[in-house]
């Protein structure tokens, strides 16, 4: 099958053979991927991945240990846990210590013709959700995440840093539990997508007034979490989404002069992205920029690359 | 009057008008004063603060805006706030954005004959703590702080790295809510203090077994964080003390990854740390290395700053 691969930190389309699953594990057709951040930082060499990139993806299920879910159309979750270790037996298998992470981690991931999933990492697509959305449940789940996180009322000012696809889906999801979101990137065509959604929006140089009680950091880059805390309340939160590949030079007394609190967060839950695809809640289909054929994914990694572009589609 | 200056960078110990009390402020003649990590860092540029150093005493009030506070022997919260800001309504007065900070922003401090505060930030002490146990107030309030801000139950394992005063503080006042308190130093003579109590200790370069669900950073060390970071599971915390005045390189994406929370913690609560010592639960007078009077002030600064020194006090 056709696959795109890093190795030896180059990145190209090649012949590789089919996967064979493992025990408990699924076959299943990748239908349609979608490039993430991470995925860009994986290929300038974060977590040294050397694989199958792609890790947002939608398929149909050709091989499984149960005839239950032969044929159905799927999404999944990206971390492979033992089920054995004690953070497992917590139902804390995301953070699993022996976990592999699809496309980023020990385990071919999406942008190719075929992967292979545990069974218990599948969740079963309903038809009114169609591909191209169904590529959103990952990242949605991710926005999602926040909120389980960090509690919000309405009196919390909440401002998301960053209007690439993870910010302008934290900002929707975000707005659904306060009014008082802004969110600010430094692409108009982005941001007008959240003013549609009457979520204030700051562009470009424009300077942010006041300071806010959370601030969600998804610039993708190594400025966000200073700029961050520049703009959070002595005693407000930081969620922290981005991942990179450097190391970031910060003002730590600043966290313990204010009483600022940092929170990690990352996936998040796939179930609760579904719904809200269902129920229209937000319309991710006007974030998709291109879908390319796999064979041109080396394009489709430049244009994804581009600031102004927030979604790039694979198609097998 | 005598009192310790940092003035344009140099620290020396020199004659100067006695303070007026602003109105609501007492007039305090300092019993005795503590030299705090903070105090060397000042020394060294951070906050560029000039002015008479020290935010830990014990005093007497000479004259007060109210008879009820004449002749009293008082401990004093170190922030002067406005009273009227948005953080002051709310009784964030610790965060009031006009603050100044006794002995470390815009407010002389107590390593001098007299000082001046708000009688809002007083307390009175009882006569069963003595004036060196007094000046332990303000610290072992910013220990008890770690408590009011995470909560832990006996199943947590909490490891406090430092064995500097506060580290130590914080050891004892989290053994009252968990056994699993473990605190890693480098003095022996500093962490026996501990193991007498109990509480499991690491020594130098002795290896930390496992992980922990909570860290306390108490090193007063730019390599604390990071220290701190690879020693809390997933989904851990991080309780941050340390201010200094240099930036620290930090891995971010391993916070996202691991879902850490960071949590900067300052100043707590002084009834609390009154109850505290009076009730005898932590002993604080074997931390004590020395007293000296204030004309030997520069003594004092170079016996504080050696590693193996725990508490160095000052007697104007």
């Amino acid at each position: 099958m056709k696959a795109l691969l890093r190795q030896q930190g180059k990145i190209r389309v090649q012949d590789v053979p089919e996967p064979h699953p493992n025990q408990g594990e699924a076959l299943i057709k990748v239908l349609k991927a979608g490039i993430c951040n991470t995925d860009l930082e994986i290929v300038k060499g974060y977590m040294d991945f050397e694989g199958i990139l792609g890790h947002e993806f939608v398929g149909e299920v050709k091989q499984a240990p149960s005839n239950d879910w032969l044929g159905k159309r799927v999404v999944g979750e990206i971390n492979i846990a033992c089920g054995r270790c004690d953070f497992c037996r917590q139902g804390l298998e995301n953070h699993c210590q022996s976990r592999s992470v699809l496309g980023i981690n020990r385990k071919n991931g999406a942008f190719a013709e075929y992967l292979t999933l545990p069974l218990n990492n599948l969740h079963e697509v309903p038809e009114t959700i169609d591909d191209q959305e169904a590529v959103f449940v990952e990242p949605l789940a991710a926005a999602l995440r926040i909120l389980e996180q960090v509690r919000t009322d309405e009196k919390d000012g909440v401002l998301i840093l960053g209007d690439g696809k993870l910010g302008l889906l934290a900002a929707q999801v975000i707005k659904s539990q306060t009014d008082r979101v802004a969110c600010s990137g430094k692409h108009q065509r982005k941001l007008d997508i959240l003013k549609d959604k009457e979520i204030k929006t700051f562009c470009g140089g424009e300077s942010i007034e006041g300071q806010f009680d959370i601030v969600v950091e998804a610039t993708g880059s190594k400025e966000g979490l200073k700029q961050a805390l520049s703009l959070v309340k002595p005693r407000g939160r930081v969620v922290l989404k981005s991942t990179f590949c450097e190391d970031v030079d910060l003002d730590v007394s600043s966290i313990v002069i204010d009483e600022v609190e940092i929170i990690g967060s990352r996936c998040g839950p796939f179930s609760e992205a579904i719904s809200v695809l269902t129920s229209r809640e937000i319309d991710v289909r006007e974030m998709v920029d291109e879908d390319f054929p796999l064979a041109q994914a080396a394009e489709a990694l430049s244009l994804a690359r581009k600031p102004e572009t927030i979604k790039v589609l694979i198609t097998p």
